[in-house]
């Protein structure tokens, strides 16, 4: 778990009150280069995907587009199915070889392990630079795969991971240490810089540089904070620019900067696409469709099965290549067995129209989204002219898409979900937008729906609401919107949650990680410290034998983080936290039985940051029978002013001071300031609010 | 001062007890509805003041330039002057008296209270019915009266007003009680609502509701509660789309819903708006033009002046109206001597193109910027062709702008700083435009420089960054500007803190209210909480005698607010306010000395509600001799749990508590639990860093 509370010990003390002002002003600034830094990598990342996927897509779509021409006329399109199934597998395969068999926490959005990363639940090897090379490949290969996947999501790992290697000035994966920004060396700074990135990745993504702050903001950041928000807001507006900048670049129009973000969804003209007060109801009806719901229902128990009976690399890597052999065939056959005819129009020219066995000067519709990047499908729905799609061939396509994306979210290749949601919401919405138009003779212009269809889908899925508001507005640039969109977001949320959670909350929770939401379930002013708390507590002694905390901390049956300090009769007089008993144990920082002091180096911050994140195990750390009788003496390295409540605070109060503070640990004590009971995080995120009233949790032991 | 911790005593334990999980279900609906009714009220105001302003303003315009044209050709133009000097004048008067004498607290745009407001400090009368009232009066008639204001400040006081009202059910200016939503009689909760108002008014002012959103954030909530955030959010939204449709309907294309908020920048075209980047710097550059420290410079001194000199009402009437006169006068000689004519021209029609002694078919460009409500004078000042202003017409207008908006911010008129200040810099970084094109040969578009040039001017004064950028982007409904805008106000707000605080920081701290900024002065660590604390402290027994209470309360050298209770020998029990000793004495919750009980009415949590926010003082309640001798057990009413620091606490670290918890009160224990101190917000608000390290300011007593 990560701390958010700073341990003001001493040593820290100190060294804040050495530093001048004029420290604090480059602190500051090195703060605000390090988020630049992290907008143009992030940005230079997604520019990278971008660029990648579209040539080698554009390769590939047009060899099988040629090949299919060709064997329309001679019989023999079989050839045509294998070819693409073939190129689909193969892509796939190389994703889910890198994911499944060097870095499984790659696999998926990472959008779930990075909200609990900002929520102060450490996750193994999500921030690693390895991590981000293969996510990279890895989304490149599934999309180019002709998966249902988006490439969208993973980006907000990407800039996450990206935040997390620069503000540490060393990467442990290339052993480079830079001996730069050591201060920023520990949890606190670098959930920060955390949230910057993550923020930086949907701001590249979607170009939505306010939506990404928003993001950050809902899943992470605990306390608001004015200059952190401001910086997370500059990386973020950084990343769009340089990603808008370059592929302007590479799309031979340099200084074109209307267009940010991977997705984006054109422009949509507030003359035709304006709304009437009688739509409103309508929108919200749509956003009462459960199909967001029963996809995660649906995936839920596909993740379930996964995690019983796919759990080695080599099946996950042959699930993922079933999925894309059967994806390619599927999209075949519908576009074969399709008679959806449209004339080709200059003005909305497809990227690949197939003629297949359409008219010449035609095309085929259902080949426009299926035959496709899904960016350019979801693009084709919202702004194509009414009547280019018929109703059949959008809801074979809404069906057959949902089923491939949901199979496809939980495979093990790096993938984001936001964008098939994103489809299959605009495909159904479309086909309502067409429905009403028939069934009630008014107007209704079906790229709007699509875009109410996409917005109800996606929220029905991932559940967010403020941010995911303002990303849709800002992707599609116009603000006209904001009320509809809330609106429709806002009832998916309220019917989805009645039924299950989101999809990301889904995943985490089968997790069992203890992940705290933002309030204490609504009817526990029942419950007070006393219930909630641990007890007893192991506590250690201001001085404390060496012996008895290497014990303490090899106990494995109870594996604390923290440790209150207690001098007698169990006063507390500090807090100290095992990662910190680990580097003084390294150090040997002893005194001597007799008293007379081991002539040794003083302990130094410095000497805690090196050893920051990856602290030693206590099995590796060697201590002779003689050292055992030592004397160790904490009051230097100890939090002495640690945050204490006593045992007749309720549970909402708790929660409110463990979440505003981003706590960790909380020491209970009673009226004569004695110790008797620690909270952790784990003893409030087991409490739930379900179905029967009050529910506790069975929590993973971590 | 606000309490935004609740004093979770025993009544408010068992009332949140006895209540079902349906229960909470229906206070969350009712803040939904209310958020809505908030944002509905608000927007029918902002409609309300548009509608009203727009039609006034014309008929004054329409006057004065027939009455122009009429002397143009006979002479006797100083018979012009004079109308609309006396028009102006009799506006003003009235905005000023209505003001002036009967609501003081209405002056100004009330965003500096309603910054106080929201960080916790209570300014009386700030969110009452009647300032409502007068505020909505004043500011149409100080725009009719063509000061240089604008109506978008007020907005955000008016927002704040309807959600207070609304959200307590109840107004005491009308005498009137409804009965309902009494749950939410108390600070937090009203806090809660008041930041959803001051969203939903700067939504409805900008058309920006996500910057609405972020303004709360950024000036108030301390803590980010995702669902809060998220009903303020629906407010601003609800806001933004009243006020569209109903100006939709008054402007006679119904379900135009593209036009949001009371000032509109326009349209700004992406195709020839573009930036490169070589221009970034001069962005830049221009947001470090200090003209924006210039005037909060020259607007301290004014302030000064005006709280020594101009104090009683009537003066400040008379000041105002010498405003108004000059403000005619001025403007009419600038429009008389320009001899800038342009042609007329059908595309970009002025509203009230004055001719005076230009040829037929030309209009004079100075009256464009002069004679018109400032909204349009910004509107044609970003859009209209390159050519229609010389830079002499641009010079002159921002030299005397600069010094009237400079003048009138401050007059006991309600007015908002916001608009002057895009007039004022748009015509200056119009004007930088213009040499920029003449003198590098560079095309430089000059509607781009002066939108840059407005987001300089007004950065460099209110000094508001995230929120102010996004209100910028929305408005300009333009996300492609986002980054120069940023820049552009970072480098205002950077420059300009070099100088002094801004505009509104000054003007709060002249009112010398203990206002909390985000965190401690960088090198407060040097201090502990044994030097911050107020020591020693009134304590009360948990049982004490209702004499020691009432002189307690009446002393007013001490003036205390909260007082930790304790059990012998000074441990630490709780802590209880003054206004619920207040509620317990007017209620005569005595124990008799004998120890019969006195047969009462057990207090009810209602009984606080009634008394909710205007607790009577104590000097109106009567205590007799008797009285004085009998007890009163605080036990059930006193907060069991308030939170505690120990001595040896870092400032920052009692501050970061302060801020992410809103406490009023911190109660400071020694290692047995005995109450050593107490530290209350003015003894965190006084440190300050000043130009020679950490200093302490002098706070009023309040």
């Amino acid at each position: 778990h990560l701390d958010y509370d700073n341990s003001e010990n001493q040593l820290f003390l100190e060294e804040e009150r050495r530093m001048s002002f004029t420290g604090f002003r480059c602190l500051e600034i090195s703060r605000w280069l390090i988020c630049g830094l992290i907008g143009v990598l992030t940005g230079l990342i997604a520019c990278f995907i971008d660029i990648v996927v579209e040539k080698v897509a554009r390769y590939k779509y047009e060899a099988i587009k040629q090949n299919i021409e060709r064997f329309t006329e001679v019989g023999g399109l079989s050839i045509s199915l294998i070819l693409w199934a073939v190129l689909n597998f193969s892509f796939v395969m190389v994703g889910s070889i890198l994911v499944a068999f060097f870095e499984p926490v790659a696999a998926g959005s990472g959008i779930p392990q990075i909200k609990c990363y900002l929520n102060g639940v450490k996750i193994p090897r999500v921030v690693r630079l390895k991590t981000l090379v293969i996510k990279v490949c890895g989304v490149i290969c599934s999309v180019i795969g002709g998966l249902a996947v988006g490439k969208e999501g993973p980006m907000i790992h990407s800039g996450a991971v990206v935040a997390a290697g620069v503000s540490q000035g060393r990467s442990t994966t290339l052993k480079k240490d830079l001996m730069i920004f050591e201060y920023f060396r520990r949890d606190t700074e670098k959930r920060d810089f955390v949230s910057a990135g993550a923020a930086a990745g949907v701001s590249a993504a979607f170009g939505a540089p306010v939506g990404g702050v928003l993001f950050s903001l809902e899943e992470g950041a605990s306390f608001w904070n004015q200059m952190l928000t401001w910086r997370i807001f500059f990386a973020s507006m950084i990343s769009t620019f340089t990603l808008n900048f370059f592929l302007s670049i590479s799309h031979n129009n340099t200084g074109d900067l209307s267009n940010p973000g991977l997705i984006n969804f054109g422009r949509f003209e507030s003359e035709n696409l304006n709304y009437n007060l009688y739509e409103i109801p309508l929108f919200i009806a749509m956003g009462a469709i459960v199909l967001g719901a029963l996809f995660n229902f649906l995936n839920y128990w596909l993740t379930i099965f996964r995690i019983r009976y796919v759990h080695r690399p080599c099946l996950q890597v042959m699930e993922a290549m079933l999925v894309a052999a059967v994806t390619a065939s599927v999209s075949f056959t519908m576009i074969y067995f399709s008679n959806d005819c449209q004339p080709l129009d200059s003005e909305h020219a497809e990227e690949y129209p197939l003629q297949l066995f359409c008219a010449d000067g035609e095309y085929n519709s259902m080949a426009t989204t299926f035959f496709n990047t899904p960016e350019k499908s979801v693009r084709s729905l919202f702004h194509n002219q009414p009547g280019t799609y018929n109703p059949l061939t959008l809801g074979l396509f809404t069906i057959t898409y949902f089923f491939l994306a949901c199979w496809t979210y939980g495979l093990a290749v790096s993938a984001g979900v936001f964008i098939p949601s994103l489809l299959i919401g605009a495909a159904w919405g479309r086909l309502c937008g067409i429905w009403l138009a028939s069934l009630a003779s008014i107007w209704a212009d079906p790229g709007k729906y699509a875009l109410i269809g996409a917005a109800a889908q996606l929220g029905g899925i991932v559940r967010m609401t403020l941010s995911l508001t303002v990303i849709l507005v800002e992707a599609t640039g116009n603000v006209t919107y904001g009320l509809p969109i809330m609106l429709v977001l806002l009832t998916a949320k309220i019917v989805g949650d009645y039924f299950q959670e989101g999809l990301y909350d889904i995943h985490i929770k089968l997790q069992s990680v203890p992940f705290l939401h933002w309030e204490a379930p609504a009817t526990s002013h029942w419950l007070t410290t006393r219930e909630v708390m641990s007890s007893p507590v192991t506590c250690l002694n201001r001085i404390e034998k060496v012996g008895t905390i290497v014990d303490v901390l090899s106990n494995t049956s109870t594996n604390h983080n923290g440790f209150p300090v207690v001098v007698q009769p169990s006063k507390l007089c500090g807090l100290i936290l095992r990662s910190q008993l680990i580097v003084l144990l390294k150090h040997k920082v002893f005194v001597e039985l007799a008293g007379s002091r081991l002539t040794r180096r003083k302990l130094q911050l410095k000497d805690f940051r090196d050893a920051y994140p990856r602290f030693p195990p206590i099995q590796s750390i060697h201590v002779s029978q003689d050292e055992r009788e030592c004397l160790m003496d904490l009051t230097e390295f100890m939090n002495p002013t640690p945050y204490t409540v006593t045992q007749e605070t309720s549970l909402p109060r708790v929660f409110k001071l463990f979440r505003a503070l981003g706590l960790r640990h909380l020491v209970v004590i009673d009226d004569a300031n004695r110790v008797v009971g620690l909270v952790t995080r784990k003893d409030l995120a087991r409490y739930h609010l379900g179905k029967h009233g009050l529910e506790e949790l069975h929590l993973a032991q971590t």
